[in-house]
């Protein structure tokens, strides 16, 4: 029958995924079993953490095996189903991979997509678990408070760009890292950051000093390497580190080396902590309805970078750590056209 | 007049203090100005803390310039004062410093030696800033809850041995790692270890393994550096890493290297946090009247390595981070044949 185009692992890199590692096929849509339903994908989203997913051994998800459909976080619809909590016309978010259609179990969704007014696509991005990912990660994490100073790293990025503006609302002061005078600008352009460093400048060092006056209170981590180790020497009086990703470092196998960071932590009575947006998945709703407040009341901007069709995918994981992507990097199938002028 | 023997900074150490970074001067009595007391010493702590005091340029303290007094934890009495609350007879834990006499101040004092009957040199020890260490870093930041495995590293140091008495203590697996067999083995015989791993043995590796077959919940840590690494290869999810000290790492210049941390903390959403007990001096009250009620009831055993005389003082530093002592080790000053007898 086919009619189900799937993006699949074809190879194993070493370091960031290239467009040789995947491949383009064309499958059955498949058939639909008992306690499962048939979503049929809209918008694919193309994530840092899917390096993860296919490089490393003992992660938080298994790794994806050569032959696999690529992992990813779709948004689709129901169009048929054997499950009665998923009927037909429900909107879904969830690991429905890089294909046109997924026969799914609950066990591969991350939220139902709220009604409202707002584009689809945000659920992928500012609205999904993008700005989860920002709100939990900063405020459980992170626990910023009033007067703080955050700094947040990779900061012009889809997570990074939300958890600058929640600091904000919150009442710290947001400093924007950067790479390019192009992403800091616009950093303090579009998304209201406080100051911002360009980490390629070669004045880094002094530019962070000049935007830190009273060191760093909460540090939003999305890269590690050196401009995380820089920010560490920064850190104030009880600062906290949310460890959100690691983008910056291209393998695990050899373990990259740095700087230690005990004598930091101890001196200044810090804490760094690893986290992922799922973790807190039973407290989706209220935050999904929060983001969504001061996204629709312009608190909240956002930016999104939509490619055309399945055939890009292959290449957008190269252009997501190339930083090549302007705003939330999204691949769009054909069946979106029948739901952009519905809703 | 003189009379009052003291040990000085006379060079400053690349890496671990030596003899021959002190000596040992006779000044004077000091003069007790308005506010002040005359606290005559009695014992006065060795600890390892003292090598960041002299070596580190930022850190938690001021630098001990050369010439100073070395700055040290001492109990003394009260036997001159222009203080309303410091009486005469009044027995303090303070930064006193390795010399017989000292004018104080309230800052200096850690707190006042609670009445009863146990020895005196207990409040340097298992009583004193080493239990407070042990309770605040393992109750605190540990947050050990029953059936969890804690791992210490210095395990049969003067604060770890202590750790893993009071995470027994709340039903924890206690896990020890120590230096040499003999160390090993005393963490389980005497100090009630349920498993004790020697990082000098080959083996290392495959014994910590063995005696964490479910992962490592908390890891109290005094050393940093390769044993270091090794624990957090297999930490648990959402594991917990209290730092406490650094004792492996001979030298902050240049700054050591080791496998960067991020990726444990992500994985398995684990928190590395750094304290020093002073944070809790509020606490100190009720902490040591635990203490003292679990020393009291032979709950919490611990073990004192006490040398006579303020000449050795310049050898304590070199012969702590060389393992050569056995137990807390305490510098016993000639005025504590006037108090042995009375308590």
């Amino acid at each position: 029958m086919t009619g189900n185009r799937q993006v699949w692992l074809a190879g194993r890199p070493d370091g960031i995924p290239q467009p040789e590692h995947f491949a383009v096929r064309d499958a059955d849509v498949p058939a639909v079993g008992d306690g499962e339903f048939l979503v049929r994908n809209i918008y694919l989203s193309a994530d840092p953490a899917a390096r993860g997913w296919i490089v490393d051994k003992g992660n938080y998800l298994p790794r994806i095996e050569i032959g696999e459909t690529m992992r990813a976080f779709a948004l689709g619809e129901v169009v048929e189903s054997r499950h009665a909590d998923f009927p037909v016309g429900t909107f879904l978010v969830g690991l429905f991979g890089w294909q046109e259609y997924a026969a799914a179990t609950p066990a591969q969704v991350s939220f139902r997509v709220p009604p409202g007014d707002l584009p689809l696509s945000l659920s992928l991005g500012v609205l999904g678990i993008n700005g989860l990912t920002a709100y939990f990660g900063l405020m459980r994490i992170g626990e910023p408070r009033e007067g703080e100073t955050v700094v947040v790293s990779s900061a012009a990025g889809a997570v990074g760009s939300c958890v600058g503006q929640i600091a904000r609302l919150h009442g710290c002061r947001a400093v924007a890292i950067a790479g390019g005078a192009g992403k800091a600008r616009q950093c303090i352009d579009e998304f209201g950051f406080d100051a911002a460093v360009d980490y390629k400048d070669g004045a880094f060092a002094a530019a962070l000093d000049a935007a830190c006056p009273d060191g760093v209170n909460v540090y939003f981590d999305n890269v590690s390497g050196p401009v995380s180790d820089a920010v560490l020497t920064r850190l104030a009086h009880g600062a906290r580190v949310a460890i959100c990703g690691t983008a910056s470092l291209s393998r695990w196998d050899p373990w990259p080396q740095g700087p230690r960071v005990e004598r930091h932590l101890l001196v200044r009575r810090a804490r760094m902590q690893g986290f992922v947006a799922t973790d807190y998945a039973a407290e989706y709703g209220a935050a999904l309805q929060k983001l969504a407040g001061w996204v629709a009341a312009g608190a909240i901007r956002y930016r999104e970078d939509i490619r055309d069709d399945l055939d890009y995918a292959p290449f957008a994981l190269r252009d997501l750590y190339a930083g090549a992507n302007n705003g939330k990097l999204i691949i769009r199938l054909p069946a979106a056209e029948d739901y952009e002028a519905v809703r």
